[in-house]
C-alpha cells in the first residue's frame, strides 16, 4: 500500500477535501511505530504502552480529529459491535422499558442496538437476513410467535439469540420473560376476594406465548378458586390492540348472563374494554370491574386508574442482555429460561360486584 | 486467493463446520463469472444481466444460503447503510411515532437505524462520535438543545444530519420541527373562547426550542388576545416530566390570584398538572381547564380525557427521512426548515371557568 504522505507533515493545504486522518499519520506526527498507534488508543492494551506515550498519541489523535474505523476494526476481529433487536411493535409503551434496560447493559459492554420493528405484516425471518447480512453478533427478539420459522432461521445460522418477553412452543432458545400464568392467577384471586363469580378473560392472540399462558393461567386459576366453566367466559383476540379489546369486551358483555369482572391479557385489550364499557353506558368498577396487564406507563391516570399486572419490564430487559453476552463470549447450547414474578398494582378499576 | 473449493462440487460433508458461502460458489455452481454473479444480486445492477440468469442465480444463492456481507459492501462503495438517531428519551410515547415515520422510509431506501437515547445525563457529543465511529452514513437528532456543542461538532464532521422536532438557535442544520408557537395560540384563543382571563402556562425547559418557542407563543396569542400580563403567569420547568410539571402547577395554583386554565408545553407536563390539582382537591375542568401539547398516544383515556395540540409526528418522521436521504445524496449545505401544521383536539379538561 502507497504512504500517503511522504514528506512527513500531516498538515493540509486549507481547501484541499477533509481526508480522514489514520494511525500511520498520528504514528508519522509522534515518531512512534503505527502498532504502538493502535496499542495506545485500545482501551484493551494501552497498557502495554508507556504512560507519557499514551498521553502524547491520544492528543495527537484529537488534536488530528481522528475517528477510529468500527467497520474496519469489526472486519478483524469478527465482530461488528451491534446487536439486532426485533420488536413486534415500538409504538406500545410496553417496549420502551424492555429496551431501556437492554440498552443500558450492552452500551456498557461497548455494543449499540439497531432496533426494527416487525409490524403486523413485516417478515422477521428477512428482517432476521438483514441484521445478519449486517453483521449483527448477536439478535434480541421481542416478536416471536409460538411456532414461529425464525427460531429454526436463527439455530441454523448459529447467531447468537435471546428471546425476550415471548418464546417459542418448543423452547429452544434462551429467553427471559415474565411468569404469565401467575401473573393472572394475581388478577382472579384479587376479583374473587373481592367477591366477584362471573368473570371475563379477553385472551391475547392465540399464536402468541404470552396469549396462551396468559389464558392457559385463567383457566386454572379459576378453576382453582372454584368457579365454574359456567361462570367464565373467554373472547380471544387477533393482535394487542385497543379496538380488537373492545369487540372481544363487546362480546362478553353482550352474553345473557355477562361478566361482573373482566381481565385482560395486556392494557391496550383493558383500553378497549373501557371502551366498550362507555359505548354500552356501563361504569368501571361499579357495573364491571377491569384488570389490565404489564402496567403500562401512565395506566395511573386513565378514568378509573387501572388495576394491572406489573411485569418487570427493565429487568427483563437488562437479564436479556447479560443472556446475550455470555451467549456471545461461550456459545453454548444452552437454553436458560428465567422467569421474572410479576405483582399486581391495585387501582380504581377493581371493587366489589355489583349487588 | 485460493479458490475454496477445487472440485466445482459445493456440497459439503454433513457434519463439516458451516461455512459461509461465498460469490465464487455461486458463480461456479452456475457456471458464470462471479461478477455476474454480484451484478444478478444488487438492485441496482441486475438489469445488467439476463432475466433467466439473475433467475437462475439467485435460486442459486437461496439454495447456498448465501448471505452479503454488508460490512465488507460498505467498506467497498464507503456506505454502512446505518443511520443514527438521537432521541431525548426513548420512554417518551411521543416519540415512537416519530422513529415510526424515520423508519419506514429509511428501511425501504435500504438504511437501518440505530437508536440511542441520549437520557438525562448522557453526552450527545460522545455518542455522536461512537456513531460516526461505526460508519453511519447520517445522523437525525431528536435530541438538540438550543445551544448545543453537538451541532458544531456535526458541522465541523461535515456528516450529513437532520434535526426533527427541535432546532438549534442560530439553524445551522437541517430540520423538521411542528409550528411550536401557532400550536399554543390554538389552546389559548380556544380558552379565551370559553370565558377564561386568567391563564397559566407551564413552560418546557428554557434550554430547548419548544420550551421556549411555546411559551413566547403564549405571551404573544395571550397578549394579542387583550390579556393583560398580570392575567397571565408562567412557571418553567427544567425537564418535561409529570413531576417538574406537578410542582410547577402547584406554585400557579398557590397564588393570589390563582389561573382558571392553564397550558402546558406538553403532554407530560399537564399530567402533573392534573396530579397538582387531584393534590388540592380541584376538579378538572370545573375549577380549572388544562391542555396539552403533543397529543400523545392514550391521552384521549385520561380523567378527564386531556384537549391537546396535536403534532404531525409521523410526519414529521417521514420529512425528516427525506431530507437526510437527500442530503445523503447531495451534500451540499442548504439549510431546510419545515415546519408542520398543529391542530387542537378538545376533549373533556377544557370548559367555561368557574362563575
Amino acid at each position: 500500500m502507497k504512504r500517503s504522505n511522504q514528506t512527513g507533515s500531516v498538515r493540509r493545504a486549507k481547501n484541499a477535501p477533509p481526508s480522514r486522518p489514520t494511525i500511520k499519520d498520528i504514528a508519522q506526527q509522534c515518531g512512534v511505530h503505527p502498532s504502538t498507534v493502535s496499542r495506545a488508543l485500545s482501551s484493551a492494551s494501552h497498557h502495554l504502552v508507556a504512560e507519557d506515550v499514551t498521553r502524547r498519541i491520544r492528543a495527537a489523535a484529537t488534536a488530528l480529529g481522528y475517528r477510529p474505523n468500527i467497520t474496519a476494526a469489526g472486519l478483524r476481529t469478527g465482530r461488528s459491535g451491534l446487536i439486532g433487536v426485533l420488536a413486534p411493535d415500538i409504538a406500545d409503551p410496553s417496549f420502551p422499558p424492555i429496551l431501556g434496560g437492554l440498552a443500558e447493559i450492552l452500551n456498557a459492554a461497548g455494543y449499540a442496538t439497531i432496533v426494527v420493528d416487525v409490524g403486523p405484516h413485516g417478515s422477521p425471518q428477512e428482517l432476521v437476513q438483514q441484521l445478519v447480512a449486517r453483521g449483527v453478533d448477536g439478535l434480541v427478539l421481542a416478536s416471536v410467535k409460538l411456532r414461529d420459522p425464525v427460531i429454526k432461521h436463527c439455530i441454523d445460522m448459529s447467531i447468537p439469540v435471546v428471546l425476550v418477553s415471548r418464546t417459542d412452543a418448543g423452547r429452544r432458545l434462551p429467553a427471559v420473560v415474565t411468569d404469565d400464568e401467575g401473573g393472572i392467577a394475581l388478577a382472579v384471586e384479587h376479583l374473587v376476594a373481592l367477591g366477584h363469580r362471573r368473570i371475563g378473560h379477553v385472551a391475547g392472540p392465540p399464536d402468541v406465548s404470552t396469549g396462551v399462558l396468559r389464558r392457559a393461567g385463567f383457566v386454572a386459576s379459576a378453576a382453582h378458586a372454584g368457579l365454574s366453566t359456567r361462570e367464565t367466559m373467554i373472547e380471544s383476540t387477533p393482535a394487542y390492540t385497543r379496538l380488537a379489546g373492545r369487540s372481544a369486551a363487546l362480546r362478553l358483555l353482550e352474553r345473557n348472563a355477562p361478566p361482573t369482572a373482566i381481565v385482560a391479557a395486556n392494557d391496550l385489550l383493558a383500553f378497549g374494554i373501557y371502551d366498550a364499557l362507555a359505548a354500552l353506558g356501563l361504569n368501571c368498577p361499579n357495573d364491571v370491574s377491569v384488570v389490565g396487564h404489564n402496567d403500562m406507563p401512565y395506566v395511573d391516570m386513565l378514568s378509573p386508574p387501572l388495576t394491572s399486572v406489573r411485569i418487570a419490564h427493565r429487568d427483563m430487559g437488562e437479564q436479556a442482555a447479560r443472556l446475550l453476552l455470555e451467549r456471545i463470549a461461550h456459545p453454548a447450547n444452552r437454553r436458560d429460561h428465567i422467569v421474572l414474578k410479576p405483582a399486581l398494582i391495585l387501582r380504581g378499576s377493581t371493587a366489589a360486584p355489583p349487588r
